[in-house]
């Protein structure tokens, strides 16, 4: 048991060093590795396999929307990520620059993709000719590239996966719509699949995409308090399109420019399901996206018939439930410390005692709360429980985002509130960026977003006591 | 009728000028487009959606053999490339170089990865330590990046997608048998799938991979003569783990070197799809991989009930197959270039007589032979149409292949041959690199593998004349 105890205790608790523990946990859970790439990771099986499934089920609901995928390339050339002033203007310090090809210096530099409108611009320029071309829903899964300083896995990476929609349109309205729709795409999926609550709103001018008339986002508060921007969608309106010269001719053989948005959502939300759902025994996965649902430990599993009875299950369930058994010669206790580990929603132990009996005992790995049932009643027992601790997961991860948000009306409740019961603090604003400028030099908290709900619970801004324009949601954020 | 003319006209024939029809399908059938990165294409999204069904139906196939999916960086910095001397040989004059980041300099140069067994070396060197580490039977879905100075879409490009397999294993017996498994694993998926059938075989010492102990192929002929290599799957044995010190603690507690082996498909699958089955009309896809199997065209769709009609068979196919309806204002005639344009397996017309008779027309893409159905038959039938089209398809390619191979036992012969009937050719070979040389020297023939079935077709090499040792197969490639 010495063994078993360990596996568990090396894992920094959640209350001693939280930056620790969520960095004890990737690395336990075997979501990642560090690489000799500096600033780069790798994401391994476990890793990979969450956010296999996170492709899986958003690329179904994007298909639904008419949403196609395509591929662009990696390298954008330095004179089209020139073109459009605000967005070079906020991406060019942070590029990867490729200068030599094969033997040879390249004639003009080409930056590797650190998000892909300049290339889609330039694509639908050329394809894009009469309104019956539009709408354009596009949409590629890959990877960009962006030389941050600091980096922590998932969360800040120089490199990392994601996907990221590119659509042009005939109208402002249609260009409007389809930008909030997809953020409510974002917004279900995470609340439907990930158990994670979101609050959508849009970004004020200071924290808006380089390039956007409006980005629009979808915010989750961590364990910790700190917030962590789930997924964005922006409305460029025609201003790629003017730096581009994107046309078409409309109905009355006029010609207008097109109205775009792009929409992305990274490998960073894996951030937040592990520091969302985790606790001081590691990941805690919920159902609708875990790799593995179920895993079936026997116990004694050298005694006779305990295996077979266990592969028995296996086979019961393979074809409803993501399941495996764990047949390794680790002891039991082992492989329970490594189930909750990885964050394995529910583990089914079952022994010579249990197969006396006719049953096994099924154990969730949130509450840890223990069913003993019958074999017969396994598959519907465990359908119902995978249900609850998926709704039993968002609820509480609701209860705690809730429970962390505070209402500030004046400048030092604002501090007190966020050193006190760190979480989201809902705050009026002047709309002056010199206000967001000061609450960040002041307390690092961020403007994370004007709600969708809006409210007026104060006639002042909470910083200058100016007349209020807006409520805005403010936390520290990763 | 002009106009739908007009569609089918624009392609160059193959007799033509089959490099020329080539280009044309690609961008009729809207698979791809041009862009203003030298070298680099957009994949747009009817040709996506062909590379979505390879991935789905490939990855499926992987997984039932074990494997598991990761993620490694993009970039490998120069010391790493450089530490296995024939691999480094092989890839470092065809890649693109990262020499800034951000507004720095990099202190090493980062390679953008053209294959990734240097990275998968390093993560295995610390992540293997004992015989329970292994196997270890990785792949990535990635793009990959080889600086050429001559392109064409699918077939050679600057970056192209692929999926590469690394695999790490106790014995030389164990990597052996898994080099093997997967290029049959590609062999199946090719002929099942695709409906291309391929030669299996083992490359040449002067055409195996860089690094590779042994490199092995599938290679397909296309409708011009020409091979395509269109997967290959390598043997390392220990020299990349001696290379990078991958060892591991064998049961008897000894220090043993891993063996390895990796395996990649890209998306030049494409090409040898397009020039396999395509015609002068067009893509002719295998119904187990086309995006869109059955086409519904509405016949003087203004007229009462011809629309519901098509969209009622829409309604009862769609669960069944990948369908669609168009409904657009163009010509039935313009329709029909289309759909052959873009390969469709079948098309179903239905006008006003045919509702009339209660009845459809159901007309193949290969063969255009046209099938009229009643309506509450089509399901069952369509579904054996599309049966006897995959198989067909694959017959036929087969037929042409078969009939393109050339036994030749002097070296007139083979030249004779190569000329008067491009395709595959039989002959000896004395194993000597120097007749490899001359070969492609005089004729730009390539050995394309030693086929796994061998035969003793004569004594003597059919370019020295010396003892013969094994049978090539030979062929200009793309």
């Amino acid at each position: 048991m010495a063994k078993d105890k360990k596996l568990v205790e090396s894992i920094t608790s959640m209350q001693e060093d939280f930056a620790q523990w969520y960095t004890d946990v990737v690395k336990k859970a075997e979501l990642i590795d560090y690489s000799s790439v500096k600033g780069c990771m790798i994401i391994k099986p476990a890793g990979y396999a969450l956010w296999e499934n996170i492709q899986r089920e958003l690329d179904r609901r994007f298909k639904e929307t008419g949403v196609q995928n395509v591929y662009m390339p990696l390298f954008i050339p330095e004179s089209l990520l020139n073109k459009e002033k605000d967005h070079v203007e906020g991406f060019a310090p942070e590029v990867a620059w490729v200068t030599h090809g094969g033997q040879s210096e390249l004639q003009e530099r080409l930056c590797v993709r650190p998000t892909s409108e300049t290339l889609f611009c330039d694509f639908y320029k050329n394809d894009v000719q009469s309104y019956r071309d539009l709408p354009k829903v596009y949409n590629q899964w890959c990877s960009v590239v962006r030389w941050e300083k600091e980096t922590r896995p998932f969360l800040r990476s120089r490199e990392f996966l994601w996907q990221e929609g590119h659509t042009a349109h005939a109208t402002a309205e249609e260009a409007q719509e389809r930008t909030e729709q997809m953020l409510h795409v974002y917004e279900r999926f995470c609340e439907e699949v990930l158990a994670v609550p979101v609050i959508c709103g849009q970004k004020t001018e200071k924290e808006k995409f380089a390039g956007a008339e409006a980005t629009y986002t979808i915010e989750a508060l961590m364990h910790d308090g700190k917030a962590l921007q789930s997924g964005t969608s922006h409305n460029f309106g025609d201003g790629f399109a003017k730096a581009f010269d994107i046309q078409y001719t409309d109905t009355n053989n006029q010609l207008q420019y097109v109205h775009q948005t792009s929409w992305g959502l990274s490998t960073r939300i894996i951030g937040a399901i592990i520091m969302v759902h985790g606790d001081d025994s590691g990941l805690v996965l919920p159902p609708a996206i875990a790799p593995v649902q179920v895993m079936v430990i026997p116990i004694q599993q050298q005694k006779e018939g305990v295996l077979d009875q266990a592969n028995k299950l296996y086979e019961t369930l393979k074809t409803q439930f993501r399941v495996k058994v764990d047949d390794s010669d680790k002891s039991p206790g082992w492989k329970f410390s490594e189930q909750e580990m990885r964050g394995i929603p529910v583990r089914i132990e079952i022994g010579p005692k249990d197969i006396e009996k006719g049953q096994c005992v099924l154990v969730r790995r949130d509450t840890r709360e223990k069913y003993q049932t019958p074999l017969e009643e396994v598959p519907a027992k465990l359908a119902r429980l995978l249900d609850t601790i998926q709704a039993d997961l968002y609820e509480r991860a609701k209860a705690h985002r809730d429970s962390h948000i505070s209402d500030a009306f004046d400048y030092k409740e604002f501090q007190t509130a966020l050193d006190k019961k760190p979480g989201f603090i809902r705050a009026m604003w002047c709309g002056d960026q010199a206000c967001e400028d000061k609450i960040k030099e002041d307390t690092t908290a961020t403007s994370r977003c004007m709600p969708f709900e809006q409210e007026q619970i104060s006639d002042v801004c909470v910083c200058c006591g100016k007349p209020a324009k807006k409520l805005v949601l403010w936390g520290r954020a990763y």
